[in-house]
């Protein structure tokens, strides 16, 4: 495994591997990998030939007063994660290196990102979609691999690719969660172990929502009003949003039909923790 | 030489090219070509093996009042100027081609596009940067060609590049003017013959820059005062703005130094036109 810290250095690994007509296949993420990346990984092994995993805490996505600073950074461990998995390169810039002059220029992505998380992390968005942009034009990969784990992100991202005519695939794989239904996230490693209990009603609330539809309930006020009182029963749980929205367009509905995405996102003490499903209405 | 109106096509024949080691130049285009566009055509046909021509007139970048509806489209003269230049492709999409749902995704530059002609033209540089990102996603050129005619979309291009890392190199070529000084545009077409003779003072009051720095003049409001008063001689030209700028950041100056921009935005009846000229003061 190769470890990229310059511009420079990724593109010539990559150019070698593309000339023997190799599937490039990226992975970017902020580090502090678990077993979301992993299975984002393995995803690109198994669909590509040369796998490239991006480690980057990207500063432009982190509003003031966000976890920038004490975001987990624990980069030997990520590289011995990629090493295991037969990563062929990992990509690991500096800030300076990713923003070599003050950066004048954003990717905005408009409607996707104003509800859900956009409406609480106001530039969030924007600097995930410019970084995307600069990566996917280091790495210049064939398919790319996102998790559904940040469903906003995810249909930012892959709209961004089509509107923009990227030359790659996006491809989005399923949330990976611990056996009590907690979705895996670096920033688990903030909560305590009371804490951690707590936010299982997380996912418990979204499976009331699953309940709710299949049993013929449409009226999104009614389930989310159902999905608020199962946050509602532990008083540390701070409700940022609880949201019912068309699963592509991510407008919100009043009734639930065609693809709906339920998404979550809570405060616990200091640690903000999201979390989505996917359900098929038509399907129930 | 090969006519693509589908993006499909125009990579497939890009990828064909590049499999055979050849160098892509690209020269975006908005059609109406004239020799402005032609010495594009030119540099790219000696600085790369295999040039594209696009021709697309960008929806995105005017506003509402402007001339999209009555801008000139001469497809046919110019299919024949590129093919007697040996242009390799020509990309000639649709809009619906280019823009195949409601475009989200808008790339902007910031603070180099608020002055100049930014100020009269809110959104144009936002379509501008857009339209080329696609271009570039599209074509994928090794190099691409702008003229200095346009001088603020030349500096907020190359930034675009820069900051988003796009892996393509840009190359500004020289402004191409008639023998009276008038520079060559397209939008010369909807000029009288006398309203042409009255458009030679645009570069008049350039050269008046030129030589008030030349002689050591470095008050720039001074410089400025002067090229007004040359173009207020003949009543039928509105002055938008007359700036002295920093040819890097396009700030304005208050004493001319290093290299400087001096630009000119008028109207002449109904058309707005523009001039700028580059002065080394640190050459005088």
């Amino acid at each position: 495994m190769e470890v990229a810290e310059t511009i420079r250095s990724v593109r010539s690994l990559v150019k070698a591997a593309r000339k023997k007509g190799k599937k490039i296949g990226f992975v970017p993420t902020m580090g502090a990998l678990h077993i979301g990346h992993i299975s984002l990984i393995e995803a690109a092994k198994k669909g590509s030939d040369f796998v490239v995993v991006s480690i980057f805490v990207n500063p432009t996505q982190f509003g003031p007063g966000e976890d920038f600073e004490k975001y987990p950074r624990p980069f030997d461990t990520d590289l011995e994660i990629c090493s295991k998995k037969d990563v062929e390169v990992v990509f690991a810039p500096t800030p300076e290196e990713m923003y070599k002059s003050e950066n004048l220029t954003w990717v905005n992505v408009e409607k996707l990102t104003k509800g859900l998380c956009g409406q609480f992390r106001p530039e969030h968005f924007r600097g995930v979609a410019t970084v995307c942009t600069k990566l996917f034009n280091i790495v210049m990969p064939d398919v790319a691999f996102f998790g559904q784990k940040d469903a906003q992100q995810a249909v930012v991202i892959k709209r961004m690719v089509a509107d923009l005519n990227m030359p790659l695939e996006i491809v989005v794989c399923p949330t990976i969660r611990q056996p009590d239904g907690l979705t895996v996230s670096s920033r688990n490693k903030y909560l305590t172990v009371e804490q951690k209990k707590d936010a299982v009603l997380i996912y418990k609330s979204l499976q009331k929502c699953r309940e709710m539809i299949k049993a013929g309930v449409t009226d999104v006020e009614q389930v989310i009003d159902q999905m608020q009182k199962v946050l509602l029963q532990i008083p540390s749980i701070k409700i940022e949003y609880v949201s019912i929205v068309d699963a592509k367009t991510l407008q919100p509905l009043e009734k639930a039909q065609g693809k709906v995405l339920a998404a979550v996102a809570v405060r616990i003490g200091q640690t903000r923790l999201i979390d989505n499903i996917l359900v098929d209405v038509t399907k129930h």
